[in-house]
């Protein structure tokens, strides 16, 4: 029994939340194919942690130009707001290694006034890779103050719906 | 009332953990100062969130090396074993910027039979400025299999002690 | 008369190349196009420099899968063979913000016994912003020793031709 | 006869630089141990190439600080200024892999008007293992032009010395 012939049963021992089956997934969402690249990964083979993060951050930059289609860096250029993280975390399942790919299913899980939670889950061969839970807080830029979150970024997020 | 002027009430808020004061750290743990680097920030002119997991992670490999004496690079590299995550996660409660120094402090938070809990808190001008915290499984890197975490290392971990 | 209006003067100036039209480009090559993400970029809200050659590794890798039709991760992997680099350097025209496209053309400039030199040219909106130039060396990973480029590499390097 | 057995051969072969000695190094020079991290290396089990861009990088930023008392951060942030790279390139002799340590060598080989370029020796158990060659254009960060560089600037770069 290996990690990756019983994620479940690992996951679960550790009380640790246990993966989803695509079933499992919301209907219509966007989601986001990743190729693990050689430069992702560390000396014992596999994705280098640290490195999902990175991958997290540029599935969300995707969705909200693909998926909500707002502006990502325009937010942040010219309309000088923050998507900072107030937290980040990411739950393993199953090592990733170099050549694989991975789709990035994201789930908006929360809305607040200045902030949003998202959970996303990456899916490989049919079953959950790792699942990462992001809160952003939109900020003012300037003062680096949270800010209510402006009407078309919260038009965006309510067609695309919590789910 | 700016985010970094008052980091516990935006806290607080969100519903999230509250930073914690120099005084309640606990005594005699190992700590490391880090310098945010140019290079680790972005746009916004603070750190990119998934470079913190790297800083983080750098900081679990000198407390392996420094802090334990065990021998980090020597684990992977000649006996095999991985030192894979099961989970990590951050709160972050004030940003960080370039030419700023942090101190993070090594928390032993629990210790099972092959993982171990770490709390990182990162401390900025006296009050945390982030909070980091990780399940970390020793592996076979042959078979990516959990095992039972060596002697001395589980030795070193106790004189180290779960604060 | 900025560095963004007048690349070539200032190229020419500072003795450096002078960067090339898209006519210049040799036909029929193989390139892909890269989107520059917000965590690729610095405080100074360009792409941060060590990141492009991130970009371009990542770039000959694609070539390699894409390009070539030879799988990069399985020469690593399973045959046992390193692409380690001789040497890396890059040429800067103009900078790249967040959110802009560039597209890098993979020119073979060079094929050696176990070397190949790679010149790529990173176009934007019509010309060059910057180029690089790696020079690979195919290894054996156990005694890290160049060996001869293995027959089906050289074979799909030939059809790719010298440009 | 191997990679790390023979640089010089391999080198002189592929008609690439040569390592220098310790004792070709110019004296009193301001240096740097920098540690090879797990994070640093890819599955070939040495440092990822794109890595050493990075790891100069912040050789450069600590040789600004500490070797000419220069507040690296303080040009970008308050001066607005930027240190935008015109050409970055590196050698490499010999693979570095995790757990050593090697020592960079900063070398300041020409000054212009608005630019400077470094030569970076890193040293691995007395020999070369990789050199970088830097040229550094100051910038004005708001219009992107090449601006001369500051007298404070220019007079610890004077102090330094060209080697």
């Amino acid at each position: 029994m290996t990690l990756a012939d019983n994620p479940t049963a690992i996951a679960a021992e550790a009380g640790r939340p246990v993966p989803i089956s695509m079933e499992a997934l919301p209907p219509n969402r966007w989601c986001k194919e990743v190729k693990i690249r050689f430069g992702y990964c560390d000396p014992a083979g596999i994705v280098f942690t640290p490195r999902f993060f990175d991958i997290f951050n540029a599935v969300v930059e995707d969705w909200f130009c693909e998926g909500l289609g707002i502006d990502y860096h325009d937010i942040i250029r010219r309309r000088r707001m923050g998507l900072g993280y107030a937290s980040a975390e990411s739950t393993f399942f199953r090592p990733c290694r170099m050549g694989e790919r991975i789709t990035v299913h994201v789930r908006l899980a929360a809305l607040g006034r200045s902030s949003l939670t998202l959970q996303l889950h990456a899916m490989k061969d049919g079953s959950e890779a790792l699942r990462g839970k992001f809160t952003i807080v939109i900020t003012d830029l300037e003062q680096h103050r949270p800010i209510v979150i402006p009407d078309d970024i919260r038009r965006a997020l309510g067609v695309y719906g919590i789910g």
